[in-house]
């Protein structure tokens, strides 16, 4: 199971629940954090800052914006905290093949477009033992 | 709240609670990972793989060896999936002081040795909103 091979993942990011944008940064900010960026996105119902950190990985808050958004019924069920990781893959759609034939649950079967022109789909916590896992593949750099 | 200024923190891992290394590792398997090393740490009663990415990150599933581990803990209470996240950061000592002084409620309120000849220090997540939040410095590059 040891191994020393060339590593095609990257973390990208750490989705954080939060009660407002303002309340869930003040802690980060104290640290000395910074808050790069704060976009609506309205078909997921959910306002969202980005906190960057040097090594090309990010902190999301993520806010709800209608109690219909999925934010909102993880927050109603699991309370404020860490709502999702992103890591950077290459070949998304050979990813999400394999596991697909390895039987594991996605949430998307294939990707679609996300932030930042990045193919992302999301894997079912029952595939990775409890943890929402978000796949990215930037389409530009 | 919104700037451009020099990033000074670094995505150092995120720390998942799985029923055992084995189990937990073959998603991640699956996914292309590979597992880069292996270790017992007694005093948390857990056992630890590592996962690395390429931009120097890494997923850490985290074993309990023993009912009493605080994982062992966690699992029991919050199920398995993310534990905690840490972050490197520049003078961790300066950073505690300055979460102490603005009343952000500390687990470690001076930094102790952790693996890897790092300063690591955990802050609670009632200061974070809910994340249980390690930080990290390495002492020697």
């Amino acid at each position: 199971m040891l191994s020393k091979l060339p590593m095609e993942f990257e973390f990208d990011h750490v989705g954080i629940a939060v009660s407002s944008i303002e309340e869930g940064a003040k802690f980060y900010l104290a640290l000395g954090f910074q808050v790069q960026h704060i976009e609506e996105v309205e078909s997921e119902k959910v306002k969202v800052a980005m906190l960057e950190m040097a090594n090309q990985s990010k902190i999301e808050l993520l806010e709800p914006t209608d109690p219909r958004s999925p934010i909102a019924k993880f927050i109603a069920k699991r309370g404020f905290g860490i709502h999702h990781i992103c890591i950077r893959v290459k070949n998304i759609e050979q990813k999400l093949e394999v596991l697909k034939k390895s039987g594991y649950q996605l949430i998307n079967e294939s990707p679609k477009m996300g932030a930042h022109n990045c193919k992302i789909a999301f894997v079912h916590p029952k595939a990775t033992g409890g943890v929402l896992l978000e796949l990215s593949e930037p389409t530009s750099l």
